[in-house]
């Protein structure tokens, strides 16, 4: 069982094309509950559709609502997403943490985003039971509101199941010892016929150099029988 | 004393204002080595530095190059931004594994991203040692150029206050893209010339094949030069 999705809160947004970027920064991760807090220019708004790139349905279930409070009235873990000290003692988490602790809660959560320039006030803070700050470049703060809004959604998706992983890794087998010493003892005979091993007292070393070369590689079985084609056309080039 | 940052490499990108969005994405966690392969429309381009809101020092300290080869000639480890499947037998790993991995090597490394809407080529993955897939909602994948470097330069910046040297490590570093590009240049011209290379339709996949199993080693410059050595051998036995 998985913990329930958390809901996005944009509290007062400017630009309707702010909040089309969170629309999509959202779905990437699979979250569909946005809720708006008197956004700036009213809902809905023309922008945000071209700016969703296809997240229509987030924007489409979105609810708008007067209050902060209002917005989480159904909410019992909320954050507020902030990078500004408020004067208000309250714990501070990163992103990562907070989507380690929202997997353990039954309840539902939410983040507040501030509008674009002003960010939070200070009472809307009040109303979260922590702070989220992603830790960030002291001398270059310059995160936009979707870019915020796709860092949690990020982190919270880590933890969910159903996120295919990455797309089928190919991973081979690396092949059997047997395999690989069927390439060691070609490529040794085929540099013994060329006259490769010399002077004589540095055979071993050489040789011992050839083995690590080959042994470090973690190739596949199909990948030694690749290196196996080519030692044989290098040996026996074809006629042209 | 931390691991190299991370180099940032777009490849082909297409929109001034994309670079600056992910100049302006990459100093918010610390990034500053930004590499345009290819820009569109030329470089510098008028539009990047309104985009990058005060990211400046990272576009004017950009550099151009003409493909990803040149792009991450001093580079060692190097990731391939994708999400498709592309047929190459490669380690996919998520932006978090490729912070982790990046931490324990003290080589740079480097990530590519795709033009914004046709991403890399296969070619060009193929000269990374590895995949970099961020895992998405697999019914609304639309990060865009921006948003994929961000949620990489976030997971660096992790691990960056945590950097600790290991001590005594005496692993070799891994050879630059260069030295390793010496190596696949002259076995696939001995290979070339011994008539390895048929049919016609299946070059480019066994091109690719080579490639990968090259990069995938992650030999030292001193193993790249035993490798070129052994191959100067098979094509010119010495006689005897």
């Amino acid at each position: 069982m998985t913990a329930a999705a958390p809901a996005i809160v944009l509290v007062r947004p400017q630009l309707g094309e702010n909040i089309g970027k969170a629309a999509r920064a959202m779905l990437n991760f699979g979250l569909t509950d946005l809720r708006l807090v008197s956004p700036r220019d009213g809902w809905p708004n023309p922008s945000a559709g071209p700016a969703a790139s296809g997240a229509d349905l987030v924007l489409e279930r979105a609810q708008v609502f007067d209050t902060v409070a209002e917005a989480v009235h159904d909410i019992p873990h909320v954050y507020a997403t902030t990078v500004r000290k408020r004067g208000l003692v309250m714990p501070v988490v990163t992103p990562e943490e907070a989507a380690r602790e929202i997997r353990t809660w039954p309840e539902r959560s939410a983040f507040l985003f501030g509008a674009e320039r002003s960010g939070l006030e200070t009472d809307e803070v009040a109303i979260a039971g922590k702070i989220l700050t992603v830790p960030i470049n002291p001398e270059f703060r310059s995160l936009n509101l979707a870019q915020a809004v796709i860092l949690v959604a990020y982190e919270w998706s880590k933890h969910e199941a159903l996120m295919v992983p990455t797309e089928g890794d190919e991973r081979e087998p690396r092949a059997t010892q047997a395999q690989l010493e069927g390439l060691i003892g070609q490529l040794d005979g085929a540099l013994e016929a060329a006259g490769y091993y010399h002077p004589p007292d540095r055979i071993p070393a050489t040789k011992n150099t050839m083995r690590t070369i080959l042994t470090k590689a973690g190739w596949s079985n199909r990948e030694v029988q690749a290196l196996r084609g080519m030692i044989r056309a290098l040996v026996n080039p074809r006629p042209r």
